[in-house]
């Protein structure tokens, strides 16, 4: 039975074929995000720790912490801010000190830098989820002996130097040779969560059969678990949470186990929690049952965030007393 | 490849695994409707014509007509009216008269009466779909010969004389005997669309696996079109809508080609369309788009009926102005 386990200081999440879907957030990451990288390069943390409880409030699991912010105004005053290994390293201890302090779940360390991974890996407590190897030969030289040396799982992405595939049977084989080159640094396979790499389906129309058809493989043929950018799938498409909200029971179906996602999204959340109770991942509906009360209040006009807060608050309310 | 062809005069349907998923819709139907069967008795038809109108509107691609109802007052009149052989072959043949008359989609005929089978079977332009045949001997014995007879394809419902199983298994193997049989008659497997019976997820917490693991043996094995009662699943549970928005794309990613539901809830269509996105069953995403323009209006105070009116009026524009 494939599990791989990741753990906070204090939370222990195992990601599972027989255990409910792990929802990633995604949030904490400035890439894109123009204004939360402005905030961050002026030390200011207040989105990033909002962030933080909204997502774990609303469902998220495990966190993704992205260091991958551009300090243009730094920039201009140091030129070596224009070097990512330079400023993410330091932003990655930043970030997940700051995460850390407030919330209890389990991170998921997500750089393209090494030394932004090595720096999160020291800093965070507890086994986090390293984001991530790919099968580029510098990036498995690179990655894997890190996920040695502190013995974490990591997400393994199913490209390679010859890019993204658009044929399935090559990403699949990306995967296998990922699989197979951590065994020889010595890392089981129930450590290495593959995202076999999830297209738009409006670029390319077989993109979600190809999904559902890698993820029932690498599950059957190399017993790993999975995960992927969810909403990738209906980039570009009008109404996409539609699309989203129904990839996502369909690649759990198919055997996927996580995805990095926003969880402050109703649409999607109320599909992972019915496939979770649909594949008996919910014993007795009571996470159902508990997420339709909050449903309840969304239908009589509060945020998703602030019903999922309100809830979270209600169900601990004993565990916080006891602690004041 | 399985092909199974439902047609009424002027229109073709297909139910098939590279076809989008056929919704049949299930509101033509007195029983459990109370206010409906006392309409019919006093010769009212028109919920039957606003229910046929709104559900092809909506998305319904074939229409069940089922004439269970039970007319209490004219029973009260006449003894002869507590007997659905006496009051469902007159009730199916009006039936199917007013909706065809209406709409222009292939029919479903629908009852446990042999005599309204038969009449609609008579009344029905076209190739109808026939509901049901079981695994009980006296019904396989009945039906059998008039799918035969009227060459028509045959919803065939895995139970028996022993029941409804709880087991998987064995309501596989009803499923099979019922192709076995009907290939004894000169019925072809392509011609029986296989309903494995959906229980409900709150009584049942293996529900939502059972029916994807069978519809996958089904299609796989028996090489049969399949079909269910897709609100069963959701039973006695808060925010059911949300339970079969989820149900409806997992069944599809395993297989399953058809369903009897209800078309005038937007959640569930809007889950339908987008798996057909997602299975490559909506070429260019044409339809997606259509449909979120549906979508659009609802969300600007439309009721989904009068959204979809709207827009099936705009697309068939051409055509309606050359005949008027």
């Amino acid at each position: 039975m494939t599990r791989t386990v990741i753990e906070s200081k204090t939370k222990t999440v195992t990601i599972g074929f027989d255990e409910p879907f792990c929802v990633i957030g995604e949030r904490i990451n400035p890439t894109g995000r123009k204004k939360l990288a402005a905030e961050l390069e002026m030390d200011d943390f207040s989105t990033i720790e909002r962030d933080a409880l909204e997502q774990v409030a609303c469902g998220a699991m495990v966190l993704d912490v992205n260091s991958g912010a551009v300090f243009t105004n730094k920039m201009a005053e140091d030129p070596r801010y224009a070097d990512n290994n330079f400023v993410e390293p330091m932003l990655m201890k930043q970030l997940i000190e700051k995460v850390q302090a407030l919330v209890d779940v389990p991170l998921c360390i997500d750089s393209s830098v090494p030394g932004a991974l090595k720096n999160g890996l020291e800093m965070a407590e507890g086994r986090p989820l390293l984001n991530s190897v790919t099968g580029e030969e510098e990036r498995l030289e690179l990655v894997l002996p890190l996920v040695k040396k502190y013995n974490v799982p990591v997400v393994a992405i199913s490209n390679d130097d010859t890019g993204i595939s658009e044929d399935p049977d090559v990403r699949f084989a990306v995967a296998k040779k990922i699989v197979e080159r951590a065994a020889d640094f010595g890392i089981p396979a129930h450590d290495i969560v593959v995202d076999p790499l999830v297209m738009p389906i409006g670029a390319m129309a077989t993109a979600g059969q190809q999904v559902f058809t890698l993820v029932r493989r690498l599950r059957d043929e190399l017993g790993v678990n999975t995960t992927c950018g969810a909403s990738n799938v209906s980039f570009g498409l009008p109404h996409r949470h539609g699309v989203n909200a129904a990839f996502l029971p369909m690649a759990i179906g198919a055997g996927m186990t996580s995805a990095i996602m926003n969880p402050v999204r109703s649409v999607e959340m109320e599909a992972i929690r019915a496939a979770n109770l649909l594949m008996n991942h919910d014993p007795n509906g009571g996470e159902w049952i508990k997420f339709s009360r909050v449903l309840d209040a969304v239908a009589e006009g509060a945020s998703f965030a602030e019903a999922s807060q309100a809830s979270t608050s209600a169900g601990s309310g004993r565990r916080r007393r006891r602690r004041g």
